[in-house]
């Protein structure tokens, strides 16, 4: 598996029917797509200026909405996953 | 619904007459066409580089005027939502 | 009304005749036009890095000078008005 | 009269024979062509991110030498004043 | 061998077939392409504004997922290597 | 005569033969030409981000090489001279 | 000679055979073409924002691998030397 480097989480894309009622829409007009995905497993954290570590604020588990222009993409195991900075996540959904 | 990410904000759209009078003109030939809208959600608010959080100025129920340009659009049960950085926030209108 | 955020304020121009002996003449070959207006709102000022906050320096009343490339405008009422960062204006006519 | 905003100053220029021996000879070709001004007024300076205030360097009377793109020109009363950040100062003329 | 500077790393390319099951697929379309790597050398570490080190934070042995167009490359007795400054690793593969 | 603003330093060219043998030649094919000088003048240094001032390292006399794009050109009396940030000198000559 | 200014180091260039083996190959269709040199100078170091100073990594024999593109070339009696920013270093040879 793969452990994130950094303020770096590992996310599964979510894949849901555009039209879903109750779902999130994602209209295509957008200019930055934004897409679903579940976080997969998160990096250290971030190191400040004075030398300490901010936690990621998302945990595993978490659906989130983010900025797919972001992240990279690459496969394992037949399984797409998009290395993502902390900074691009949009909201988490609840 | 959506926990907004950091310093980030969740805002709904509010729909008014461009020339209702009283209400607040956006001319077209505006450079950055500012809007108008309703926070429903916030997020924890930025770190600081000495680790302590400031969290966001406004909250749930404000209603703000925004760069629309700055924000990323997404539809919830049908209603769209704009989920905007802090940082993009004009004003509040009191 | 408008409370501008963090440290922006809120402007109304001031309509004086560009060649008005005794006034301010802004030529129109300046690269960026300087323009006149009046303080009628201001945010609480900026967050510093250390988590303090910095007043506006500016209060309401004041008449100050500012590049307009770097507002963004409304009109409330009938009255345009200027939303500006704090950083953007020049000097105060006193 | 103008009182700069921050870390500015305004200069009035000195107009003086570009060839005249003794003075200092500004050539066309240089990349940014420095001026001649006299300081007329100076703001309070810039504050810091530890939220002290660095007073301005220069004071009412200095000339100095400046590159003339970095500032902002208008006209008080037939005379052309230039709005400049301090950065942009280079040189005090003793 | 080569000491890394700083927040860098060596590293060596780690040739894998696209297509094998079980391993990590690296799509021709991806924007950024990554590749894998393993860890031969690392740096001190980065210099933090306050003067402390923070280590870097792979080591020797561990195999990597990069964005190769951030690195350096070059050949030692018939290896090559990659240098990259640490910031452009994404994750490490365990 | 001069003084130079802030980490600023005011240099005086060195005309010397390009081939000279023992002195320091500069190709023409160099992508940023640098050029020698003789420093005439130095500011009060930089200000730091805490408030104090950090002195300039050079000091008048000493014989400097420096990327000419880097200045500004003017000429007092007769001579030309170059007003130089302090980070635009590559080395002190010795 | 010259005493590099800040975090610069001198560098002098080696000369050898592309193809030698054992020895480091830099491939023409590397993006940046790193070269190998040796230090025969070093700057007293950075200044941080709080005001100590960062000694510079590398010292006089060291042999290093650098992207060329980031220096300044010039010649002293003969011999060409590279004046470098420290941060160009990508690794020490050992």
């Amino acid at each position: 598996m793969l452990k994130p480097y950094g303020d770096r989480v590992v996310i599964e894309l979510v894949q849901d029917a555009p039209t879903t009622r109750g779902g999130i829409v994602l209209p295509d007009s957008a200019k930055e797509k934004p897409v679903r995905g579940k976080v997969v497993a998160v990096g250290q954290g971030k190191t400040l200026d004075n030398g300490t570590r901010v936690p990621v604020e998302v945990k595993e588990g978490d659906v989130v909405v983010f900025a797919k222009y972001g992240g990279t993409t690459l496969e394992i195991e037949g399984t797409e996953y998009t290395i993502l900075n902390e900074r691009d996540i949009l909201a988490i959904v609840e």
